[in-house]
C-alpha cells in the first residue's frame, strides 16, 4: 500500500552495496517484469489462486529468482499491491469546485483509477484476494477507511468522519466489485458520467449531508 | 439459487425409485450433515479454498460419499447456493408501509438475511467465490440482477427499472462485503437500525427517487 520498496529480504550484502549506487539496469528490468507478472497474476487469481512459481512462469524466470528479489508470496503481494499513484494526491482535486458535485467527482476520481492500466490489475487483485486472504481483508479495509474518503471527509468537517469515510467506501467497492469483478450488467457497460450521475449523489450524501442515525440522532 | 434439489448424478436405479417413496432417515441426515459441512466450507474458503476432500472431513464421510451423493464440487456447491428462504417471498413485506421509509426496510430485510445463522454461510460463500470463480460470478449477477431488487423497482414503476435495481444491487453487496466479509469498522459494528437510516435513503433514491444519467436526461 506504501510506496516504500522493501530490500529484497536474502540480497547479499555486495548487492546491497551495490544498490546504494545505482542498480544495474538488468536486475532492475528482472525484478520489473516479475512485479508485473505478479501483479496480473493476482489481479487474475487473488492470492488464494496465485503461486511463486506461476508467477515465476509468467515472467520467465526461475522460481528462486521472484524468491530473492521478494522473499514469500506475501512480501511479493504486497510489493505488488504498491500503489503507482498515491490516492493522498487525489484528494485536493475532488474537494475543488462545487460542493454539491464532490460525489461526482469522486464517482469519476474512482472509475478513473480503475480504468487506469497500471492500477485495475493492482486493484483486482486486493478485490480478489480480500475475501478470502486476511493479509489482503487488511489492506482493503485500510484503503476504505483510513485512505482518500477520511481525507474527504474530515475536510467536509461535519461529525462521524469515519462513518460518513466508509459509508462511502461501501458504495465505491460495490460498484467497483459490480461493474470490474463481477461483469454485473447494465453497471458494467454505463458511461464514467452515467455512473457518476446516478451514484454521485450517494457519495455527497455520505461525505457532505444529512447522515441519520437512529443512536445519535440526526448528523449533518 | 432455486429450491429444486438435483437428483444425485451417480444414483443407482434402486435409489432412485427408492427417493420416490421416502428416503430412510439414515441416508437424509448424512446428505444434509454433508449439505451443512459444504455451506461452511464454502462460507469460510470459498470456492477455490475448498475440496470434496475438506468437506468430507468435515462431515465425517468418505469423500466417495459426496460425490454419490453430490457429484461434482461444482454440483455440490450449486447445492449449497440453494437458498431456505425464497427471496420473492420478501417482496411485498418491503413494498408494504409508507414509499418514503422503503429503502431503510431492504435493508433491514438484507441485513436480517446476513444475520440469519442458516444463510449467512451460503451469502457468504457466494460473495468469497464470486471475486474469482465464474459460476459463482454468475449465481452473484443472476441474485444482483434479476432478484428481488428487480421486482421492488419493477413495482415501484418508473423508468429504468434495470438500471435502478442494479445501482441498489451495488450498494447493498457493497455493504455486505465491508460489514461480513473484511470486517470494515465502524460499519460491522453498527445496529441494524442506524445501517437502515444511513443507507436506507440511498436505496430508497435509486429504486424509487430520483436517478440522473447524462445520457438520458432526468429519470424518476
Amino acid at each position: 500500500m506504501s510506496r516504500t520498496e522493501e530490500e529484497p529480504p536474502e540480497a547479499p550484502p555486495e548487492r546491497r552495496a551495490g544498490r546504494r549506487t545505482g542498480r544495474r539496469p538488468g536486475s532492475e528490468d528482472t525484478r520489473g517484469r516479475i512485479l508485473g507478472a505478479a501483479r496480473e497474476a493476482f489481479g487474475e487469481g487473488g492470492y488464494g489462486g496465485t503461486s511463486i512459481r506461476g508467477v515465476a512462469a509468467r515472467a520467465g524466470v526461475d522460481a528462486a529468482l521472484v524468491h530473492h528479489y521478494f522473499g514469500s508470496k506475501q512480501q511479493l503481494f504486497l510489493a505488488a499491491s504498491t500503489f503507482p499513484v498515491d490516492p493522498a494526491e487525489m484528494v485536493p482535486r475532488m474537494l475543488a469546485g462545487p460542493r454539491e458535485q464532490m460525489g461526482e467527482r469522486v464517482v469519476r476520481t474512482v472509475v478513473g483509477l480503475w480504468d487506469r492500466p497500471d492500477v485495475r490489475p493492482l486493484l483486482l487483485g486486493i478485490v480478489r484476494s480480500a475475501t478470502t486472504d486476511p493479509v489482503a481483508a487488511g489492506m482493503a479495509r485500510q484503503m476504505l477507511a483510513e485512505g482518500p474518503f477520511l481525507a474527504l471527509a474530515r475536510a467536509v468537517d461535519l461529525p462521524d468522519a469515519e462513518i460518513r469515510a466508509t459509508l462511502a467506501g461501501t458504495q465505491l467497492i460495490g460498484l467497483a466489485i459490480s461493474r470490474y469483478v463481477i461483469g454485473l450488467e447494465p453497471i458494467a457497460s454505463m458511461s464514467a458520467d452515467d455512473l457518476a450521475a446516478a451514484v454521485g449523489p450517494t457519495i455527497g450524501r455520505y461525505l457532505a449531508g444529512d447522515v441519520r442515525l437512529t443512536t445519535g440522532g440526526e448528523r449533518g
